[in-house]
């Protein structure tokens, strides 16, 4: 690792452990410039003078999918409605919490939920929004009311926000919208206003983009959707667009009897899909589907929490990652419950009947995957990309995610638990690649990280989030678990 | 609800909220007697005077199945040491565990995972204890020199415990035992003899019990199976007995190779089980198996996310329940990880691509269903017994669970978040049943309660656990959410 001479950093910390590209270091002098970069990040650091931090160091993670509004509805699901509950009962229950919402609360809720995102690890989220009319369909005085509201709660919690404004326009397949549903419409010129409004708002912030989010090939007809896709790519040519997409087999075949093709085939053949573009679900693929989205470059932005809760069923992982694709995201989150580590591996472990199944190509550790795959939004730069934010650059490495204070750096640090190492055996295989997150570690503290992080530990208070803030007037302060 | 007048009781508090069997209720007074048992119960009581809790009080759940020591290896198995990782793999790495365990570990080990139990709402735990012997397999100078220190673990934790020593006599069909298995060997009189001095270790203590654990089919020659359970109820008739059954499909196929019947069905046949019997996993039944288990009355224990973990499958949840069994213990969990909530709902809808599939007869919340099923120590008497503990009694239908200062009445309190009242809507189809946890409470507070219980909130340092209280002599203190 290279940076700048000590000297330079407006203010530099000493790390007992962080995960570096290379793998587990130990004694690592973190420096952050002024704006919150990491300007240089040096493994076996003296350790004179420097604050040292609380517990070793990984890069943060990006949510990749965020409905913040949801997180007010956590439960509320939880009741039998149906004989057959499914994910269309749900959307019943979230369309009576979507008639109750009113600015404010939008604004609380998100910055709720941006909070426990950053207690969680999660450094930034992309908020998939689409909540944008006032309860009787119109537009506030303001249009930008409830996306500036998200805006706002990311500002308070002190998370990187990619805002994703949310196109909608049918109920279905050929459908009108249901007045469940009005709150979320808009025409294309409509969405392209709001979006170059918003660009304008956020200009000369790092961490904050704007992109698109077409709701689903149910909401949006895909006759449409190349043009208003050129349209936000001719504001910026880089901005990212995530679609719901296959998450339900009723879905695939309301396509394919309205379209004549499954979902994914008809985004790949009709519309065009590119490294651009994130699938969110993406559940149901055929082979041709898989391997068309293997080719595209775009990205399977996996919910598993919520492809569990919602009973949509198991994208076909191992199948996908034989491929070797370039692009493996299955840390996203959904915003209905409190974010939580990766649950891929385990659907796909009870689906296949085997273990450690969720691999990329070449890796053998389920947490060292999850940290040097393209989820680390802050090691790797084609991370970045899915979740919004430009490429990474700088000499470091690290350097390619937005910050803002007192954010400096989107690390994270890991409260550690009693290492058991006396006790810690090794594993009987190793090899030469760097360290795993949570096994290999040059001390015993690494592997506390991981568990830690597996059961919710939060950031260090100085680093990724504001400890204790009241995020809203009259709120009781978050419990934060102290650091020793 | 009646009780003992409020002058008797040798501790009194008030719970804002509070999980009753006819559902929530509010301003509830809690006494306490002076063995730690529940005396009394009012609710709509007048809050003068009394100690106020910091928030809403559900019965605490038994955790039906602890290896304790395998606490120690979380993320140890999170590496792929094969082409095909599966359970069996997953047993390497735990046996090299294992094989490095002193008694002073297995103690330390097991008084942490006790406290994280209690920091999860589990009041007890069922320990399906099998690291019996020295690492060479001899027994240490005091046979009972493991059993104890687990004992002692649960006593500085301050967590009720059923001690079920593992018979383990075989290392697969037909087999002779591994090197590997070699501390967990005990002949049917050896594992006899080492019951009855437990059971008079533990004389006198109403939160402690023994029981028995043959391990499984694969480790216990059937042949000898019911004698040596006859020797366990010849010393206690009520005694619960645990077995791990039918988790993985190789031990199916290997027990219709070796005895020509599913191992399900071979218990049913040739052992005999009942209402003590807890069928550990419990995951590859055929249809008359299924049966077989519902008439008997014995328990499912089931153990969600290491069956995901795993890669065991899942268990035909939906034709159980559709049978009307009277036992149904969703909860357990294993020690391999900290506890939490119950999966197997989200399990059970991927398999059938449904949501609320996993509800006992008449209910309809599922955060209610865990708490008025089977699962509630405190509340049902028929829930108790396969924890082990003698059935519930006394005027308040609380008072079955053993309790020892400082876990006073095993309840757990669970910490608010927000209510989002303001935005809170109720469910639009609602009954006279009494209130659901998470969704039908007289004041918002029992909706907050379990959205924090999913998340993994822990009791109050006054009820349920030793706050802070450093269990280990060097270890850090755990850390815990402060309680406004």
């Amino acid at each position: 690792m290279t940076g700048a001479r000590p000297a330079e950093a407006a203010q530099a910390y000493l790390a007992p452990a962080a995960l570096l590209p290379e793998g587990w270091r130990a004694d690592v002098r973190l420096e952050v410039g002024a704006d919150g970069q990491l300007t240089g990040v040096w493994p076996g650091a003296p350790a004179a003078g420097l604050p040292r931090l609380p517990g070793p160091v990984l890069p943060g993670l990006p949510n990749l999918h965020s409905h913040a509004f949801q997180r007010a509805m956590a439960g509320l699901a939880e009741h039998r409605t149906a004989v057959e509950d499914s994910f269309w009962t749900w959307r019943e229950a979230m369309y009576r919490v979507v008639a109750t919402l009113d600015p404010d609360a939008l604004q609380a809720i998100a910055a709720w939920l941006y909070v426990e995102c950053l207690e969680g690890g999660f450094t930034s989220a992309a908020e998939f929004h689409y909540l944008h009319q006032d309860t009787d369909g119109r537009p506030f005085s303001d249009p930008a009311e409830m996306s500036l509201r998200v805006l706002a709660a990311a500002d308070s919690a002190g998370i990187g926000l990619s805002l994703l404004p949310v196109l909608y326009q049918a109920g279905g397949f050929g459908q009108p919208p249901t007045a469940g549903q009005r709150r979320f419409l808009h025409s294309d010129d409509g969405l392209l206003d709001l979006i170059a409004r918003l660009r304008a708002q956020v200009a000369g912030r790092p961490d904050r983009r704007v992109g698109m989010a077409p709701h689903s090939l149910r909401a949006v007809p895909i006759a449409g959707l190349a043009a208003v896709v050129a349209g936000l790519h001719a504001q910026d040519p880089t901005a990212p667009v995530h679609i719901h997409v296959a998450e339900q087999e009723a879905e695939v075949a309301g396509m394919l009897a309205h379209a004549g093709q499954r979902p994914v085939q008809a985004l790949l053949d009709r519309v065009g899909i590119d490294p651009r573009w994130c699938l969110v679900h993406a559940t149901h693929l055929d082979a041709a589907e898989l391997r068309g989205l293997v080719a595209s470059g775009a990205v399977a932005g996996l919910c598993p929490s919520t492809e569990a809760n919602l009973g949509d069923g198991l994208f076909p992982a191992r199948d996908y990652l034989a491929q070797g694709p370039s692009a493996w995201a299955p840390t996203a989150v959904s915003a209905a419950t409190p974010p939580r580590s990766c649950g891929c591996g385990l659907g796909q472990r009870l689906l296949l009947r085997r273990r450690t199944v969720c691999l990329p190509p070449g890796e053998v550790s389920v947490g060292g995957g999850l940290w040097r795959g393209p989820c680390a939004v802050a090691l790797w730069p084609w991370a970045c990309r899915w979740a919004g934010w430009p490429s990474g650059s700088g000499r470091t490495g690290w350097s390619c995610g937005p910050t803002t204070p007192p954010c400096w750096g989107w690390m994270v640090t890991i409260c550690s638990t009693p290492s058991f190492s006396r006790q810690e055996p090794r594993p009987s295989t190793r090899s030469d690649r760097g360290c795993a997150a949570g096994e290999r570690g040059p001390t015993p503290a690494p592997r506390s990280a991981a568990r830690r992080l597996s059961s919710g530990a939060g950031p260090h208070p100085l680093i990724g989030c504001r400890g204790g803030k009241a995020i809203a007037p009259g709120w009781p302060r978050r419990p934060r678990p102290p650091f020793a």
